[in-house]
This record gives C-alpha cells, sequence and structure tokens, in this order.
C-alpha cells in the first residue's frame, strides 16, 4: 500500500458515520502529511457513564485507530456546579471513575490507547491565562452571540443560570488551551461549533475543526418511564441484566426511523466489529431452523428490517450477544482492578432506601438534555446518549 | 468626651451626606466597640483621574477621619477590557497613576492615609479560589438576576457584551476577596448592592454593608459639547486654566435643583474644610462693597441662592479659591515626584494631532454611564463625575 492509501484510508475511518465535519481540510492536512491530527472530545463527570457512552468511544476509537491523538476532557468543573450540593470529592472520585471507564472502554475495543490523553477540567480552567481569556472573550462577545452558540445545548429561559452563557466561552477556550486540531461532538453542538470558529481567531487564535456525531436514538427508543431502571445499561451489568434489559427495549417491526436498536447496531456494533478487523453482524435463526444471516453494512439490515426479514425477536438476542462481548473485557478489567472497585463504591454510594428523582441536568453545558423538548427521552446529545431516568451524564 | 460619645462622632462622620446605608448596623457595631470598619470602594483605571473624582475622594477621607480601614480597588483587569486595544502595560500605568493620584488626594485633605490600602484587581481575580468561586456564582444565579442586578449600569441591549453579566458577580465576590464590612459606591449601584446581599450567603459567605453617594450633578451642570474641552478640570490643571474652567461652568442663578456649583460646595468643599477643622464656605463680596458672607451649613447657602443673595457670579471665584487650595498639595507633590510624572507620561501619552473621539465606555462596569439616558452628560455615577467629553474614568 503506498503513502497515499494509506492517509486515505485514515481519513476515511477518520470520517465515518459522521455527520457533518467542519474544516476537515485542517485534519486532512495533517494525515496528508503523515502526522496525528489531534482531537478533543469532552464529558462533563456527573452520572455513572452507561451504554450510550458506545456511541462516541467507538468513534474515538476509530480516531485512535486512525492514528490520531485523542484527548478526552473530563470536565470536573463543569460536573461540580452542576450539582453544587454535591461534595467535592464526590465528584474528584467520580472524575476518577470516568477515567478508569474511558481508559478501558477505548482499549476493550482492540485499539492503542497509546495516544489517549486523558485531561481533568480543573488541571487548567482555574490557570490565570485561561481566567483572562475567559474575561476577554466576555467582553467581546455579545450576550445574544453566546445564547446563540448554547442555543441547542443550553436552557434558554431567562431563569436558567448565568453559567449557561459562560460555559460555551470555556468550551471554546478548551480547544486553544487542550492544544488541539479538532473538536469532537454531537450534531447538536453545531451551533457552539460554529462559535468556535468564529470566536477563537478574535483572541488571536486559529480556527480548529469540528467533527459531529449525528444524534442517535437510544437503545430503548421511544417514551419511557422515568422511574423504569431498565432503561439503563450500566457498562457493568450482568450478561443476564442486559439481556433482560434489551428484551424489553421497544422496537417497532419494520420501522428503520428512530430505531434504537439499528441505530445501535449501526453506531457501536459494525464500527466495533471493524475496528477488531472485520465489519460484522450475524443474526441466529436457528430456532426457526434457517441458517445464520451475516451483514457487513448497515443498509442491508434495514432494507431487511423494513421487509420483516428481520424482526425486534430476532435482532434483540443478537445485539445481547455483541454487546455482551464487547462489555465482557471491561467487566473483567473492572473485576481485576480493587483501585477502580473502591473508586466506583465512592463516586456512586448505594442510594438511601426511597431514591429520589434526581433533577435532569447533568450535560457537561447545563440545561443539556431539554428532555422536555425532545421527541425521546432516551437520546444521545449527539454522542452519549442519555437516559432520562437518571441525572443525564452526557457529553458536551 | 465619652467614647460613647465619641463612637456616635465616627458614626455620624461616616454616614454625612450619604444618600442611602444598607445594613448600618454592620458597621455601626464595629464602630461601638471601637473598631475600624473596613470598607471598599472601586474603580476602573481608564481616563486620567478628573475633580469629579472629588466627590467620592472626600466620602472616603470621612471614612479614613473615622477610624475606618479604605480600600481602593483599583480595577485594573477592568480596566483591560474596557479597551482592550489597548496594550496591557497602559493599563498597568494608568493603575500606577490612579495610585498615585488616590494616595496624594486623600492625603490632600488632612486625614492620615495609614488605614488606606490599594489593591489591584489582578492580583487576586485571577486567583484559582476566585475563579472557582466565579464559576460557582454564576451556575446558581440567573441570567435575569445578573441582568436586574447591573441594570443601572450595565447596557442592557442584546448586543452588550457578555462581561456586563458577569462583571456583577465580580463586584459581589470582591467584597469577601477584599474581607470588608462594606462597599461604597454611588446609588446608582443600589441594585447591585441589593445582590451583593442576596448573593454572598448563597456561597456561604456573609452579608456586607452598603454605604451609598447620592448622584450629584458635575461642576459644569446642563448639556454641554462633548468636544468642550473646558468641561473637565484635571486634577493638574494650573488655578487659572481652574478659574477659567468654572468661569465658564452654566449654573442659572436661583436654581438650587440639580446645580454642580452648589453640589460640589455640599459634596467636597464643605466637608473638605470640615476635615480641615472647620466646616466653612466663605464669599467675598469687596467689589459689591459688601462684607463677607461664611456659612458652614449648606442649607443656608441654597437659601441664599434661592433668593439670589448668592449669584453664580459670587460663588465661581469662591469655589475656584477652595478648589485651588485643594488641588495645590496634589500638583504640588506631582512636581517633585519624578517617578509620578513619569508614569504620567506612560499612562497618557499626548493625544495624535487630530484627537479622536474616544467612545464612552470607561465606568468600571461597561456600559456604565449610559450617557444618552442622562439628562445631564456631566455627572457623578454617584461617586466620581463622569465628564462626558472623555472616556468616562468613573467608578462603580
Amino acid at each position: 500500500m503506498t503513502a497515499d492509501n494509506k492517509a486515505e484510508e485514515r481519513f476515511a475511518l477518520i470520517k465515518e458515520n459522521l455527520a457533518e465535519f467542519l474544516n476537515e481540510e485542517i485534519v486532512k492536512k495533517v494525515v496528508d502529511e503523515g502526522g496525528h491530527p489531534k482531537i478533543y472530545w469532552g464529558t462533563a463527570t456527573t452520572g455513572r457513564p452507561h451504554c450510550g457512552y458506545l456511541v462516541p468511544a467507538i468513534k474515538m476509537a476509530q480516531f485512535l485507530a486512525a492514528g490520531c491523538e485523542l484527548t478526552v476532557l473530563l470536565a470536573d468543573i463543569h460536573g461540580f456546579l452542576d450539582n453544587l450540593k454535591a461534595p467535592l470529592e464526590l465528584v474528584m472520585h467520580r472524575a476518577e471513575f470516568y477515567r478508569y471507564t474511558i481508559s478501558t472502554l477505548l482499549g476493550a475495543v482492540g485499539v492503542s490507547t497509546e495516544k489517549l490523553k486523558i485531561v481533568l477540567g480543573s488541571s487548567y480552567q482555574k490557570s490565570a491565562e485561561y481566567v483572562m481569556d475567559v474575561y476577554k472573550m466576555a467582553s467581546i462577545i455579545s450576550e445574544h452571540d453566546a445564547k446563540k452558540a448554547g442555543a441547542e445545548i443550553v436552557k434558554q429561559t431567562d431563569n436558567a443560570p448565568l453559567s449557561g452563557l459562560l460555559y460555551p466561552i470555556l468550551q471554546v477556550l478548551d480547544e486553544q488551551y487542550l492544544d488541539v486540531d479538532a473538536q469532537f461532538g454531537g450534531v447538536d453542538q453545531r451551533k457552539l461549533f460554529i462559535a468556535a470558529k468564529e470566536w477563537l481567531p478574535k483572541l488571536g487564535y486559529k480556527e480548529r475543526a469540528h467533527l459531529m456525531n449525528p444524534m442517535v436514538p437510544g437503545l430503548h427508543g421511544g417514551k419511557m418511564s422515568s422511574s423504569d431502571p431498565d432503561s439503563k445499561i450500566d457498562l457493568l451489568d450482568s450478561p443476564e441484566t442486559v439481556a433482560k434489559k434489551i428484551k424489553k427495549a421497544h422496537a417497532a417491526p419494520q420501522v428503520t426511523e428512530e430505531n434504537g436498536l439499528l441505530a445501535f447496531i449501526e453506531y457501536v456494533l459494525l464500527p466495533a466489529s471493524g475496528l477488531r478487523g472485520k465489519k460484522e453482524f450475524k443474526v441466529e435463526r436457528e430456532r426457526d431452523g434457517l441458517e445464520t444471516l451475516v451483514y457487513d453494512d448497515i443498509e442491508k439490515i434495514k432494507e431487511d428490517y423494513k421487509n420483516d426479514v428481520l424482526t425486534p425477536q430476532l435482532i434483540k438476542p443478537a445485539i445481547t450477544r455483541d454487546l455482551n462481548a464487547l462489555l465482557e473485557p471491561i467487566q473483567e478489567a473492572f473485576k481485576n482492578n480493587k483501585e477502580w472497585q473502591e473508586i466506583a463504591e465512592k463516586a456512586y454510594p448505594p442510594p438511601p432506601k426511597k431514591e429520589k428523582k434526581v433533577k435532569n441536568k447533568g450535560t457537561r453545558y447545563p440545561g443539556g438534555g431539554k428532555p422536555e423538548e425532545k421527541a425521546l427521552p432516551v437520546r444521545t446529545n449527539g454522542d452519549a446518549p442519555v437516559e432520562a431516568a437518571e441525572a443525564a451524564p452526557s457529553a458536551q
């Protein structure tokens, strides 16, 4: 294979499944020169990471496989501010829990995590230099523009906290302070990414590229009771629990739109198998006395689903099998890591007898999720499906 | 004199001429116990301090005379942000110039400056601790509340910079970080002071008292051309220039309302003479063959003015005499201080041939002044009269 072919292949992997890619020439140039594009993704360290995180995680694994330098920003300050009542210690334990989970998650799909860097927001967002830039940016950005930038991700009521207008500035500056070529997020970040393109040059900083995942429906699709514990699959759920929860997932036969099961195959299982060497999704039909179906293409899967060749009853066991395979090395790592187990205890202590409903404001940029305005309470925020039942642990 | 008498006298001097005093019990308690109440006043270091600064300065001199500990905050970060195009060096020179001017000004009225502390905002407003509190406050204060707090001092358009919503938070936190019992400012700061009372306890900090000067019309009262260099009396203007400028000042005979000349007597000259030992304002009438009038009370002056016993022609020379006497020690100090002179050159270099009109946005909290909405372009912001002809150097 020639160097050009290699570059083309790397760039194709970076672009795979993206909804949009702004200023892709910035990333392409680095790839063409044989370099390692630096990409960052941020997440607030609040709720416990769940299977929804697999969507951005798989995309990030592809970045790593394509030779990118990946920075995961653990926005602990945001996590702390989103829940001022939580002791600072708890937030720090959660950041630690996220660190274990994300590095294991990326390692579990078989990519090298040598070029993975996990950074705490608090390590630089309180520095004098950064803060002067926050002040500076606030003095040249209008309230109107800050509001526009956060329109999709920040509550837009008059009573929303002021931080909703401040956080877009922080998120934009993070691109500079994490010294990256590009930021990755959900397509719901689009307005903020456009703002980043416009704002950074005003402080004399360079414009970055922006990679966006589409909005992916959650595994459970459709309306759900927020008190239903089955609506969320934890990364540490046992194979039996996973099977039970997926069995309960709502999916209309023959409807491929906003189908969380098909989306999970498209954005998690197929690319994950691709990273392990061969893109493949197998559906066993032994019970019906039929041969196993083997797919390497989501379009063919959707076609068969539309035609009722593939039914929810058929794909659910297949998804369960692949998801459990994906989770297995994570759970194995957890089992063998005493420190991680201890952190888990401290970060998410068992709830008091009568569990109180947690206010859904856990996205990195507050007010995110806007669950009341979305058709699907289980959604991804573009990168990390948010389960409405819990404080949304989602990403920017 | 008993200790109680002394406390009463001190407290009366602290209260003199104030328009309003919120939570005065906080200050009273310290005075009653024979302590030294800590009071802070802030000013952005932008335009060159002029005679309008005498209004808050005299009040601050009274605080010192009453045994208060006075902190003057030189808000250099705000000064820098208000004019991002000015090099940082220039702003630092201006802060230095302010430091010389304010300490000399307070010394010039004969009070001890032993309990005067001059603090640069940049010395703590970039610290990690302060910044975390800015983030915290932003996450519990609503946009609506921030807007309300800044209603009188911050531009309220949608296109105003975001800093206008951020600065109220900083100004409130300054009370905690400067470790004071009270903040002093103009009555146009009222909404912000009310916010400070409400916001600080939300972070577990104690509520402070707030002392407010009334809004005092500028020396020149009435409408003025913004290109008229006579509209501003510099603290370093020669006695002849002062005389010429006061001669030009507009004042309607017999009208005591919004009369800048009378206000200057009331809020600067009478209290200044009081600080030197005896409250007194003399009006010579030699030219008319009449005896000198001697006042120790503004009400009597106003009465005589109403009855045309005192005319603008009579009080102008008297004001000129007293103002020049007030400025004399400042100018003497300047003449004998090589460093101050050098700083003056660097802080306010001579303008280029054709002087460009400077945009009026120099108040500490941006958009302050709102000159287009005020009847009097020469006004005080409650503590420092802003001359519309120049970048307003005023205070909070």
